[in-house]
């Protein structure tokens, strides 16, 4: 039988998302499984996933049919399959998993190929989304974490170990700055993640007697930040000024790097595009060398979050 | 006759060096014209230049057996051909010279390549230096300027525009840092240049007693600070450890980008390379992600100066 098919899986800290995939980019089926049950066993997680794939394959009814599998997840190396060091996965925290090489045996041999989350989600937008047509651009998810996917003349760059594209983990407070999950202080994430929105917000209300809607909320999110914003709350719309602010800057330093016709703006916090474009934009601008002033774009994706990033990972088992 | 030799350019901003290269990357003869000479007057410096090529060609005695002609220069453009708002050239520092056409047009219509000075240095290195075998590296120029060329999977890194690699002009401090010269402020470049180095010192005297050498000096340039480093000056090394840790800092976000082999680092100030290794290298590792901690080398360039961007710059006129 032809293997016209392909697996794609996003993996995520809380859930992962599995969709069976076809050659026009079409999802003909998707699952969803926990990933944050399993703590520190990475065996049990891929167990588990390997039925959720073997479960979403049948609903679609394409046995036999799958060419290969392609995963994004966080901290994926391309080229060694393993998912190494990464904070928000219990059962990868603390070592390298081989992630493909274990999924793969457990889908009794399918080829399997991983990348990280961000790299994934690019590809998608550059196949199926707002990246549609272009060779130089810069991925920035912006989720619990701070993710970046750099495409230069049309390829992902992975660097020489496989793991470029770390931009959430640049600088942005070089002294004194807030702590990261990744042990540094600092990082663009510890500001510009959803957890930094949330850690902006409450350090902000400690530390002023400033009324705002947010001082009702037991535990503050992202998501109250947003509503308050959305509600006119003054302390909410600073919170998300200085999160665009900082972003802004940050992508100055970046297209200095690479030149990129566009930065794209992806995950559950750009979402809030509303308070963020506008000072983002101009943070940019002003911090831009003169040669790249107003010329590069900040667009937001325009894929739905779960198929970007199964898009995107399902493009690397065509590779396969 | 065969076409079998290349010319390469090093454009700069007191002097230009021209090199006649054969395919082993022998260089057959050279000549070093002044480039500060023409005040704003491009067409003046370009027919100084033409007259000089011509010049070094028949010294080498190869007219009419010339395939081409590369050149690096201060803010040159890959895609374009023109030379553009380069602070450190009168000729073009308010406007984009169409460099690679005119000079074309003054050596009878021979092919030209151009690119920047240190994407020209880059290529040098790689394909006869320091980076030899490297397919991922970050080439940092330390010269009168921070120039930078970024090789991914053995291609420089142009961009959406042409002027990738601009990483001289990252911010390094944030707020309330020093003016650079492309007008912006906090740039590495006014901190990490020779005239940062310069800088630095005479900042730091005017702002205490503590006795130095340099107290000495009228007019304070990094050689100064490098003579008085090798002669034991508290002064003058706690300035190089200074711009080491700035530079150290900054390769640890490089390195988040392209996940690089190593740093090459090139030009005059890289001569302080006694003073600079230890403290670059600790910051770097300090303050760079667990994955790459003491994974990334940073080396130091082995070709001539001139060498290295006339070789580097002569590769492009092979491609022609």
């Amino acid at each position: 039988m032809a293997k016209d098919y392909v697996v794609g899986i996003d993996v995520g800290g809380q859930t992962s998302k599995i969709g069976v995939v076809d050659a026009k980019g079409d999802v003909l089926a998707q699952t969803v499984i926990r990933s944050d049950e399993f703590g520190e066993d990475a065996d049990a997680f891929i167990s588990a996933l390997a039925a959720a794939v073997k479960d979403c394959v049948k609903k679609a009814g394409k046995e036999g049919q799958i060419r290969g599998v392609g995963v994004g997840a966080p901290n994926g190396n391309y080229y060694t399959g393993e998912v190494a060091f990464a904070p928000n996965l219990a059962w990868a925290a603390k070592s390298a998993v081989p992630f493909a090489k274990k999924l793969s045996a457990s889908l009794g041999g399918m080829p399997v190929n991983l990348t990280n989350d961000a790299n994934a989600a690019a590809v998608g937008e550059m196949t199926y989304g707002a990246a549609k047509g272009m060779k130089n651009f810069i991925m920035i998810t912006l989720g619990t974490g701070v993710g970046s996917g750099i495409v230069i003349d049309g390829k992902v760059v992975y660097g020489h170990d496989g793991f470029a594209g770390e931009l959430g983990h640049t600088i942005v407070v070089r002294h004194n700055g807030r702590l990261c999950g990744c042990g540094r202080s600092g990082c663009l994430e510890a500001y510009c993640s959803a957890i930094g929105v949330a850690r902006t917000a409450r350090e902000w209300l400690e530390v002023s007697d400033e009324p705002s809607l947010l001082r009702d909320c037991l535990n503050i999110t992202s998501k109250d930040v947003y509503d308050a914003a959305k509600q006119g709350d003054a302390v909410a719309l600073r919170v998300f000024q200085y999160t665009a602010t900082l972003l802004g800057e940050a992508f100055a330093d970046f297209i200095a790097f690479s030149a990129p016709e566009a930065i794209v703006l992806f995950g559950g916090l750009a979402r809030a595009k509303e308070f963020l474009y506008e000072p983002m934009l101009k943070a940019m601008n002003e911090n831009v060398l003169q040669i790249w002033r107003d010329k590069v774009k900040i667009v937001f994706s325009q894929l739905k979050e779960s198929d970007a990033a199964i898009l995107g990972a399902s493009a690397l088992a065509w590779e396969l």
